[in-house]
């Protein structure tokens, strides 16, 4: 027998194997998943081969991309399989490892998947976290995917410039709510476009908008915008691709950025929508739209989660996030998020 | 009495003075203007004043702007008054001079209208035409304003690339011409898209694309665009914003620059035209799209019309010009323009 948590240990823990709980697709949803599309089980504890770690959960996340992830509908991956694990980023310990890159103790973020325990290769891991002073759970948020499309979006795409006026769609959203921040940063004048009350004060008062709009109750978004925008409008960073965007395009400032990160509002491309046509404000102003992916920006990454980690130590990029305890939150948790019930980034303790 | 072409001669030529042919504006046209909307007149030869010039005019320029420069309805400039030379383009040998920087024999191109003879200022000259190994003409096309857009559109906004697939509407138009031509010299696949048979051989023949396509007679325009683009769309130079874009948008390579030029396929903006959204193509190919105004790269254009002439001394920037002989003939010259009758930049020789 080999020593139960030592370096490179090797395969078996001594006599009180622990298990692993899971949470598997049960069924194919039609649409958004909900609980009973998924079923928790129980199995042993896995264990890991030659290059592999044993990694305890601590954190799941939860994410809109899920709805995608479970569908068989064309989309940038394969979808999950019936009884599978539910497909995850999470964040945990190494708590055993036959990888020489990793050891006990070391905090990782990676495709891990819904379960408590997972055993995982190089492939799945995203990064050992080295934040040791901030929350484990930030590596699934703002120092995560959505805080990298934040910041590559928005300093990368959109290039704002000192006295510029950004606009966010989406501004208290997962994304939207770090660009807001990060062009505070650069000496920018913010404008949220968020729906609801609530959400439109957390923009204004956590995460620190000049001004917040309110699309759901304001009459005339139009003459709202243009209010808080007088100068127009020289970075737009969208992620709607709707009738937002077509009030926003009509107050780009000459030489404009639009930074498209995202189409939320559109449930479908089949059929593909229409819209008003975006070349003449493109020509007019001299302005410019591109999209981007975050992960054309891997090698930057370590950059980037620095300079993160830097503003969120200084507070001045501060997260939301809503904790749900316990893996039997999990199945729900997807329908949770479509509901529009959490305030910040949705994650399960396990 | 002074010397009838001395260097900064006075303001009197001998005795037998000279006159000056004018089209002026008659009346003011609903749509495309008529030759019946203008009128000659002949009025005796103008005398410059100090800083000013006394130029011949050799060509006058025709183009699709002057529809908007005769109306009324909101424009960039302010509308030709009834009564007044029409405001126009021209090239043509300075004849006397009371301005420091020019003198008789000088040849000149600038707003001096459509008029045989023009006294003007430094406001009204474009600039001094050097390239004497080269025709006089040029200056109003080539290395002008059509050939200057070619060229910041094509190569600053646009980025081409060695390999690169560069797809142009109006492909053997006054700017689409020069714009395949100078992707040519980038050594990139150049694909150009145009409206009837000549102008599709003209585009193969003539401007060296190396495929053309007739969207008149194509019956599908995507399958054509696809075999003849089989790697994708790197840059699309577009003056169309219409059906054509539309499907060119579709074959959008990973990374792609789509210049806006102009909008001619709309024949207005009030009501706003409505098409196929854009914001996913640009998401899903990482892809640009940029409007621009070669106003703006003004502190270039002597860089850029060396490069221009260089060219086509070389044989390798061609350009076509239908040249209508006597100002009489300036009348119908726009009606004609809009009529779709002439191949190549249409001049009035007078």
């Amino acid at each position: 027998m080999l020593a139960q948590t030592g370096y490179h240990a090797g395969t078996s823990k001594g006599n009180a194997p622990m298990s692993n709980r899971q949470v598997r697709l049960a069924s194919r949803p039609g649409g958004i998943p909900q609980a009973e599309h998924f079923a928790i089980v129980e199995v042993p504890e896995p264990e890991p081969d030659d290059g592999q770690i044993l990694v305890r959960n601590r954190f799941l996340s939860v994410e809109p991309a899920m709805r995608g992830w479970v569908s068989t509908v064309a989309n940038y991956a394969q979808p999950v399989g019936i009884g599978e694990v539910m497909r995850s980023f999470a964040a945990g310990d190494v708590i055993e490892s036959r990888h020489p890159d990793f050891a006990p103790g070391d905090r990782v973020v990676g495709m891990f998947g819904w379960q408590t325990h997972a055993v995982v290769g190089s492939a799945a891991i995203t990064r050992k976290v080295t934040e040791d002073d901030l929350p484990l759970s930030a590596a699934l948020h703002v120092l995560g995917l959505t805080g990298l499309t934040a910041y590559f979006g928005l300093l990368d795409i959109g290039q704002p410039e000192e006295g510029d006026t950004v606009v966010v769609s989406t501004a208290a959203g997962s994304v939207g709510s770090f660009v807001g921040q990060i062009a505070r940063t650069r000496n920018c004048r913010t404008v949220g476009i968020t729906g609801g009350p609530e959400k439109a004060e957390l923009c204004r008062t956590r995460f620190g908008y000049d001004a917040a709009i309110d699309y759901k109750s304001t009459p005339d978004l139009d003459a709202a915008l243009g209010a808080a925008a007088p100068r127009g409008v020289n970075v737009y960073f969208d992620n709607t691709s709707g009738r937002i965007s077509d009030v926003v395009l009509r107050h780009l400032a000459v030489g404009a950025r639009v930074v498209i990160c995202g189409t939320v509002s559109q449930p479908t491309w089949d059929p593909w929508p229409t819209g008003p046509r975006v070349e003449r404000h493109l020509l007019v102003r001299r302005a410019r739209m591109q999209g981007f992916v975050v992960l054309d920006f891997e090698h930057r990454f370590d950059e980037a989660i620095a300079q993160l980690a830097h503003w969120v130590r200084q507070d001045r990029l501060r997260y939301e996030e809503e904790i749900l305890d316990g893996i039997e939150q999990a199945p729900d948790a997807i329908a949770r998020l479509y509901r529009g019930e959490n305030m910040g980034k949705l994650l399960v303790r396990v």
